[in-house]
């Protein structure tokens, strides 16, 4: 005997990302906003202003992507259990990537599922990590391996954040608006080149380029089954750069400057970009401070370390590339390994 | 400015429940078989011989729901690190309620999300939990805090694995069949009353009817927003009796046996049921050998426990019960807490 189970369809979730100054927030349930002390210190005041709620909580975890654990989510957990949050509940995430990332997954995992807030305050976060609904957490074997797909309540990205924001988190930031551009708009690539993506009007207009490109990609694919794959540009060589230096050494978006500089040189070497297109968009990168080199101790380590990715399904390793140019993008899974290994050990220290 | 997020619709999820003796399995891709020592020693053999896949690996995790925690589900998670299990793969649970439980949760979050099938060894598991994609674990806080709502790519049961089930275990089972029949169909409750239920022509009818039920309320209502929660008659009560026994005295089945008999004395208080037909559930749990009584020490104390279930939404108890006779339910969270204690101070030891 067989017995379906066919859900009845559920429109799917959508939600807002508002680009503009933190309007008055107003919620009818409990709240605990999960932040750092570092963002803590330069932005709670004003967030606390404008927040309303039935009762609002804000909790606390360390700083740094080496707390991008398990444990400091389940301390979340506990936290939300301590101060009898129920299923009514909301997190806010207030800060870069790793918070968004952390309390999306403790919201995706509490009670089954509460409902989560997005306030990035990097520009990283504000381009990338908060877009999209990925969540987790960094394990041993690798960065982001434990999470889950949950998608926010809305995102509230204002740039007024990024003014106490280190230059070289700001870079970092940058890396990411270049990967977008490189991948799917070769016209926002010209803009990124011609313009100083540290004027406010620049910036602005960066976010919400970078934003709406993002969105269109996961509202086609929002499990990553197949176009989000592309935004993995430099990442696949990012994760094992930010595996090998243990995560302390360079920022997630100084890795993916130079994983996206590694996988250039490949796809020249494959002849899906030119060596004029790959040198201008190092020039790019370079111009922002980002890194370029890296020192490949062991290419066979570094090409095994390949093998811990998500994204290496059945045993073969995607590698996403420019497709012919700046502004477009191809996946290839037939990649000699030996002309990646010697990719690999052209890069220098 | 806003962007719109807008996932493009995809249909929901569809799986089957397969009532049979378990037929050959074949999977394209690696397999990791989650269950216990007890089960092993029982049943792998016969499973093992029908399972063929890209490559087949075994996790034993300790038995009892003692070791439902988040301790157990990382640890099936580093073994699939370990063993350089993709994204691709799948997971398989092969044993009762707390293995499908703990191996949806960690399908769940493992890469942001594995296939898994549910292969489940006992009737209160076939009858039950392994329909409608509710996985988690226990906490400190209580029973199934932490989790997700998560469906498994096929179920498949199969009576036979009952014949080496300890009696006790089978009786819990029969606790969720009873109250499968007294929220949704009277007449099925009067064919278990009617049947002996260890009978192998009852058992696969048995199952059959609780599954055909289940599936339909978690087709109507996936995530527990409405009609879902009616499934939780007796559960309210019995979580904080778990809670209170440190989940070691009672097997879940009988201390929701214990709680139905505590909803239906409110229920009876509240003019939701007849004397005699709270007398005919009861005398059908005690058939069974399935207990009803419970000494509540301090009827305060178990009333503030409640407010730590998930289902406590904004500060109220939602008490599920008869809505009037056998065979149908309500809802009704304006209880009077002074009746909830005294109803609970009435029962003995």
């Amino acid at each position: 005997m067989i017995v379906p189970i066919e859900p009845v369809p559920a429109p799917p979730k959508r939600y807002d990302i508002i680009i503009d100054t933190l309007p008055p927030l107003r919620f009818e349930v409990p709240v605990a906003i999960v932040t750092n002390p570092t963002v803590a210190r330069l932005h709670l005041k004003r967030v606390l202003e404008r927040i309303e709620a039935s009762k609002v909580e804000v909790f606390e975890v360390p700083d740094g992507e080496e707390y991008k654990t398990i444990d400091t989510v389940l301390s979340i957990l506990d936290r939300l259990f301590a101060a009898r949050f129920d299923r009514s509940s909301l997190l806010i995430a207030l800060g870069g990537g790793v918070i968004g990332d952390m309390t999306g997954f403790a919201a995706s995992i509490y009670q089954r599922g509460i409902g989560f807030v997005q306030i990035p305050t990097t520009l990283l976060a504000q381009v990338d990590a908060s877009v999209g609904g990925k969540t987790g957490v960094n394990t041993r074997w690798g960065k982001n391996l434990i999470g889950a797909f949950y998608q926010p309540e809305a995102v509230y990205i204002d740039p007024d954040f990024l003014s106490t924001l280190p230059k070289r988190e700001y870079a970092a930031g940058i890396a990411e608006v270049i990967k977008m551009a490189v991948m799917f708009d070769r016209e926002f690539f010209d803009f990124l080149e011609g313009h100083d993506l540290f004027e406010r009007s620049s910036v602005v207009r960066m976010i919400a380029r970078s934003v709406e490109l993002k969105a269109e990609v996961v509202n086609q694919d929002e499990k990553e089954r197949g176009l989000r794959a592309v935004l993995n540009y430099g990442h696949t060589f990012a994760h094992v750069i930010e595996n090998e230096t243990g995560y302390g050494r360079y920022l997630h978006g100084e890795a993916v400057a130079i994983g996206m500089v590694m996988a250039n040189e490949l796809a020249v070497e494959l002849g899906l970009l030119g060596r004029a297109e790959a040198d201008r968009i190092r020039a790019l990168l370079e111009r922002y401070g980002l890194p370029v080199r890296y020192r490949v101790e062991d290419p066979e380590a570094f090409y095994e370390h390949f093998f811990l990715d998500k994204k290496t399904a059945g045993g073969k390793v995607k590698f996403i590339l420019p497709g012919g140019s700046i502004g477009t993008h191809t996946m290839r899974d037939d990649v000699d390994p030996d002309l990646v290994r010697r990719v690999l050990a052209r890069f220098g220290g």
